[in-house]
């Protein structure tokens, strides 16, 4: 019964890894259609969210079935309640993905991104699919010695949204209102999909550690008050 | 035993209601102080929210104690995971409630919201806590009958956005890029309370009726699509 017990948690563990790479490719994919203003690989994000979901469903019908079947007690119940929220953050990264394709889609054949901040955006970009790749293997191998780690690539995020905002705020800015927006609304959604990366890893060092992991800085729950207090 | 377990649940069941209160709460003063200038309410969503995260370590707590001690199953079960993914929406709630108090005191003495969207602000503020009184009353009483006012409260939310970026974007906009930058983030935190608030009440009908609730539109969770396709 253990042994079935460890098996099922294990596959849960798998899909979870399943869903981050999942929605690293969306991310990927979406920061491609979005400075390359290509639709069809918008489309694909687009199209290809309803997996995403259909993997949270799995994982949550899965831990639904471990607890009411197997009635899990101490470390087994926290990871199955852990997966639960792990989840829910996978499945909103997976939305902000998608949020970002959206705008490249509506803005075809044009480029939502003008030339000036395509660098910011591109780093934003390799930044969130760095974080994710590192949530990854934390989900894997629960390696938590990448902690410090993604509290740095957080920090670099959060300097690349102030960036972001300075520029719209320079003076600078030529392209008028339509294009601030987009950008301010696109710039919220790559802090918040590297804030629910950097969540689901810091549960899962918490459930291995049983400490809170290091926070180099104050917790950064995507507020805008260091964005706009530039 | 079970006695003891539906005593429990209700003290759950009765912090989700003091969450949803407090999270209504938050977000009128958050309003106010946004609308008023008003710093020292600011100051008390912000210095507040952190009993806002109590109440949630609070049910974290009580729910894992409940499926660690009584292994509930069937509905008891879905009861408990219910609970634990209400709370996580409301105490997003209380953070986009902070977001918009944060607004308020980095713009004072000066009001971040101009003459002319003060109205659609105020508007998006009434319907929040309508919303949010509903979803308490939901929680409370797990009144149903209110999932399609809901539904239409959750769709006059995402009509005051449109409008919102309708002004922005007609041309008539004199303020400049910073309360441009502002409109668009508290528009989007007013809509994501919303989206919050309307899905812990249809988490709620889904446990009562075993059925989704009726969506009188397509799900929007929080797509910029419709607020920037105007």
């Amino acid at each position: 019964m253990r042994e079935t017990f460890h098996g099922e948690l294990d596959q849960i563990g798998r899909t979870l890894v399943e869903m981050s790479e999942a929605v690293g490719v969306a991310m990927s994919d979406a920061t491609s259609a979005l400075l390359d203003a290509d639709l069809s690989l918008a489309e694909k994000v687009i199209s290809e969210d309803a997996a995403v979901d259909r993997l949270r469903d799995d994982i949550e019908a899965r831990a639904f079935d471990l607890l009411a079947r197997q009635q899990p007690v101490a470390v087994d119940l926290r990871t199955v309640v852990t997966s639960l929220k792990a989840v829910a953050d996978l499945e909103r990264m997976g939305d902000l993905a998608l949020h970002i394709a959206k705008v490249a889609r509506m803005r075809y054949p044009a480029s939502a991104v003008p030339d000036d901040v395509r660098g910011t955006i591109r780093e934003m970009g390799a930044v969130a699919l760095s974080i994710v790749d590192k949530t990854r293997q934390v989900l894997e191998g629960q390696d938590i010695s990448l902690a410090e780690q993604l509290e740095r690539e957080d920090d670099a995020m959060d300097a690349l949204h102030r960036r972001l905002f300075a520029h719209l705020l320079s003076g600078e800015w030529t392209h008028g209102m339509e294009p601030a927006i987009d950008i301010t609304l696109i710039g919220r959604y790559y802090e918040r999909y590297a804030d629910h990366a950097v969540s689901v890893a810091r549960q899962v060092i918490f459930l291995v550690t049983g400490e809170p992991a290091p926070m180099s800085t104050a917790i950064n729950n995507g507020a805008t008050e260091t964005a706009l207090g530039v």
